[in-house]
């Protein structure tokens, strides 16, 4: 999928911003920042055992500090220096390699490792305080993340292919959804679906169901089935080569009432008014205000707190569309526009999504045309 | 699944082990800790934005310090006080209700929260930095572990759900695996099949294939195709109720090796040793030297690093069978034996798993009891 060019690049993005804010190392710990300046590329980060460094020096390929279990896979990226131990280690699980190798690559010089929003330690704090103790790790200042933000092309096609998958997934839901059937049953199928569609796997599936839409977006599946007038929404993101699709669909079991097609077609008058400001050089922020002020008349926000955001190597990374988010939006960065309405008075709500790539211009929409009306399953 | 009182005795168990060791809070950040204690199941961690805060106070109910958007979700489980803000919220991401929340409970008491091996700090550093200054947060000394690490009754059940659920996605294996097919097409339609079996969904695949065994365990699936005289293995985990199954089966590609079926045959007298050794009062090492034996000849272990490990909410959790671990076997504890052997002198790998609750008197297999011999696919 990616050519070893494409890692060299990062490789060098990365350490351009290293060089602009004097770094002598970057300490990787998680799964998105080491799969993007690797390849490494494992289900196994589902594993809390091992743990996973990534050294990124001022010049020349990363080193990797890594379980041996995990020497075979990362030898068939662009890494060449792969120091391993046998994990689990009780008395030393890769600490004194990774000290020994950052002082190393580093000497006494600034190293810095993520801190900000959307990153998390992914090393036992008792190991953090070791290391601690002997080097002096500071904020990245949001290095990782001012990189991932702007996509490359092939970035961009891995995204699109994602969403292509998803989206062939989501015309079939007729297929697999009806009234009486149990929302379980019809999440079950509907992951089956986006596999037999090509997703390499598919770590994110919520939705709801309910006459006046649904309590909340992020709830597993109850065994309650489908009734006639139900609206359902299916919010998925899927996974192809690494890549994350992250949009959802709306359908309706039999005819919409009044309120719910009201209220979809707010949200794709919301989407059209996001998509009028999604272009280079208007802010996050601007987008947050042009869809809000369709979603509530600009009273600013309800409940999900964001009316999108980016993505790529993680279901949701890099900006949000939120009144305080001021990011300049640049070519290459993908997003997802998500405006929720509310539904026949706040007794439930509705949200719809899709997924775009800024370009020189505008924008480019990655997931497929959403439909003018709510899809519609049989009764 | 479960009842209220599933999670009371828990949050008990936990404040019980507090007042032994003089804890006024526990913080905890992570999914399978707050599930845990509360029941929260939302497939929403995969997305890293948000930040998930439960503070467990000496007596009473937990509190929730959580992003609105989870507040409707949060309020259907046995937690009463939910603190929201709504996020994220870059100036402030919920760190001052946080520690409000902390002070209001703890005072100047001593506060807890997961230090060690497999706990990862669910929260960004320079948040954490933040709390720091304001309070002192130090080692929870494995109280979550310990009390996660012996299995309630209904957590047992749970996952021999999960167990057989996968049992029966590889009993199905040969209707979806023939000579010819891309390892990436068999990964897809077992997932397919694990789904149309019961799994809620399936966070963990991997696997390999070759003459020979396999190179590594972790790698995802190539699009080569499968050949006559392969060894392909399967190890997957899926969830059902919010619990793991995590066994393997290999599998033979018309008739097996004579290297390959003595492998196999290792393998499960490896199991048999382990088994033998799997009862209270042995301890993990035991289990590990009991099956190290049959594996290496007593020479310690591979480059897996262990031969098993605790199972549950996580895909791994608690003990390691390895020759460091001296944790005593208790019952109602959930492991598996996982021993792997080289095969053709070094050429490949096999590795056999499967799932087991420690008894009073021994064990119970919670996955299927596996085939004497490799299970043969079309060739």
């Amino acid at each position: 999928m990616f050519e070893r060019a494409e890692f060299v690049d990062r490789i060098a993005g990365v350490q351009s911003r290293m060089a602009e804010r004097g770094f002598d190392a970057l300490l990787l710990t998680q799964d998105a920042d080491i799969r993007y300046l690797t390849g490494f590329l494992t289900r196994f980060w589902e594993s809390p055992t091992r743990v996973w460094f990534l050294v990124v020096p001022a010049q020349g390929l990363p080193i990797a500090v890594i379980p041996s279990i995990g020497a075979a896979l990362m030898a068939g990226t662009v890494v060449e220096d792969i120091r391993t131990w046998s994990a689990p280690d009780y008395q030393d699980d890769g600490v004194s390699l990774l000290i020994d190798t950052l002082q190393e690559v580093a000497g006494r010089g600034k190293i810095g490792t993520p801190h900000g929003i959307e990153s998390h330690l992914r090393m036992p704090l008792a190991d953090w305080m070791r290391l601690n103790a002997r080097l002096t790790l500071v904020s990245d200042e949001a290095i990782m993340r001012g990189a991932r933000m702007i996509k490359t092309p092939a970035e961009v096609e891995a995204i699109r292919d994602a969403c292509q998958i998803a989206g062939r997934a989501f015309d079939r839901v007729p297929e697999i959804a009806r009234k009486g059937d149990a929302l379980s049953d019809v999440f079950r199928r509907f992951q089956m679906l986006c596999l037999e569609e090509g997703a390499d796997w598919v770590p994110y599936l919520a939705g709801g169901a309910g006459p006046d839409g649904y309590e909340d977006v992020i709830s597993p599946a109850t065994d309650v089935p489908l009734e006639q007038g139900d609206v359902l929404m299916l919010d998925t993101g899927v996974i192809r080569n690494g890549y994350f699709s992250d949009f959802d669909r709306n359908f309706s079991v039999g005819p919409p009432s009044a309120d719910v097609a009201r209220a979809y077609e707010t949200l794709l008058k919301a989407t059209q008014a996001g998509e009028a400001a999604l272009k280079p050089g208007n802010t996050a922020s601007d987008v947050f205000h042009a869809m809000d002020s369709v979603c509530t008349g600009g009273a600013g926000g309800q409940s999900a707190g964001r009316l999108g955001h980016g993505l790529g190597l993680q279901l949701t990374e890099g900006l949000s569309f939120i009144a305080q988010d001021h990011e300049v939006l640049k070519p290459g960065m993908v997003i997802t526009l998500e405006p929720g309405v509310s539904v026949s008075g706040g007794a439930g709500l509705m949200v719809h999504e899709d997924d775009y790539v800024i370009t020189q211009t505008g924008w480019e929409r990655l997931s497929p045309k959403p439909p003018e009306h709510l899809i519609r399953i049989e009764a």
